[in-house]
């Protein structure tokens, strides 16, 4: 299928604050030959590099991560803000614009040799998913692919990220 | 095939306060074979109801909702906490034990004639669900289902969604 997924995107300025142009993706995931066609992207770029889950973190990379888990028939790991997971878990904390933030995983959830695609809606300053990284590595997981619907090639993400692959399906600067 | 789905489920007692046995089914994701059969127990079950979309609240939802959505080839519709959507929404509030939630969806999300399914994890006193279904039908969508992987049935969620058709997978008292 040959279909343009950034029309499917809608955009909103001022949110969630003025000067940010919100990259919408809803009115993707409500139009179902694009959700379909964007998950298949991902799924087929995956699909030779041996990976054995898709790790996530909340709550839009679950929309993406869990059909491309369901579509390779692999595992699927949540990385969640902190208090949510009930198991035992190992966090990693990382820098915001102001303040820090932290991810946490479950401490059984990875594997010895598990080769792990992150999957989310969006890369930006790549902060996020560098955080996921170092928790995947932390846990003795390795880093096959990191997979985003959208990149804003302005923000710097894929440079802060130069140490992995990385696959984007849809392109703004900011 | 037959698979035991309740025992990849784990339960973690204590969480998240004292006297809750909180059913946590991040092994079961982690479990390849248990997410598909989990997921496609659902598509099958939703297969012959004519929907033309699938609505998950936030977060869990969105695990299973977004995989069934996907397999059945249909639109994926968001349900979140305020000021997580970025357009026009429109809310609902609802009862908690101490004091009221509310749930958004996009106002332009749900089209007329929609016959929509609801995911999500778990069924427990059926306040979310019966949420999402108000403003699904608030809306002008029509609730063809509701699909859950754990019911907890004691706790009055079905009696209290007795108006629509409800599917789980995997039942406990409490």
């Amino acid at each position: 299928m040959n279909m343009n997924l950034k029309e499917k995107i809608r955009v909103i300025d001022g949110f969630p604050k003025e000067g940010i142009s919100f990259k919408d993706i809803t009115t993707l995931l409500n139009d179902k030959d694009a959700y379909r066609h964007a998950v298949d992207l991902m799924v087929e770029d995956l699909k030779d590099k041996n990976v054995t889950a898709i790790a996530a973190p909340e709550a839009r990379g679950f929309l993406f991560g869990s059909a491309v888990a369901y579509a390779l028939g692999i595992r699927f790991i949540p990385v969640r803000k902190p208090g949510k997971l009930p198991g035992e878990v190992s966090d990693y904390s990382y820098d915001l614009e102001y303040g820090t933030d932290k991810l946490e995983v479950h401490k059984d959830a990875i594997q010895q040799g598990d080769r792990i695609a992150i999957v989310d809606d969006l890369l930006a300053t790549g902060g996020t998913v560098n955080a996921v990284a170092k928790l995947v590595e932390k846990n003795g997981g390795e880093i096959a692919a990191m997979e985003f619907v959208i990149e804003l090639t302005e923000l710097g993400g894929r440079e802060k990220n130069k140490n992995y692959y990385i696959n984007t399906l849809v392109e703004y600067e900011v």
